[in-house]
């Protein structure tokens, strides 16, 4: 893990963003392992864009990320998320 | 009130800022009419820096403000908040 212990700025500033949320949103949503490759993810801007954002997520310590071949995996960080800023998480996909 | 129906994206941009989150904290936190004269709200930035601040919070619809005579009050717009955006503001304050 990159960020053991996001603080809360950072978790906010990664999340006020509308393609990260709903990079977010899609990720909770999601049925299985909770997981999606960055292929499944669907946001209306260029791969590069996507990708820029999902590493300010990986590095807020939202999503982690895992390899497998030439592909990646992203998921919620859901347990530690919850365990640090207990609400936050749900609050911001409902909203 | 400026804004009636803030979006997320704009309220966590506008809290994900440390001087930010600190005055919505010592706003939760006051007692009384839950509101706080800017002269009691205390934060390590100038008049003028607070006073933006003050402005972006209230801008998103997180605060609102009163002014008497000389003086402005500002309080937390939690009911809106958290009919509107039910956990984030608990979330936040705890964070």
């Amino acid at each position: 893990m990159v960020v053991s212990s996001p603080d809360i700025v950072t978790v906010l500033q990664a999340l006020s963003d509308p393609v990260r949320l709903e990079i977010v949103r899609q990720l909770a949503g999601c049925d299985g392992a909770g997981e999606l490759s960055c292929g499944q993810i669907e946001v209306p801007v260029t791969k590069s864009t996507a990708s820029h954002h999902l590493k300010a997520l990986a590095g807020a310590g939202i999503t982690a990320e895992r390899e497998e071949g030439t592909r990646k995996f992203v998921r919620l960080r859901r347990t530690d998320l919850d365990e640090r800023f207990p609400g936050l998480l749900d609050a911001v996909i409902r909203g």
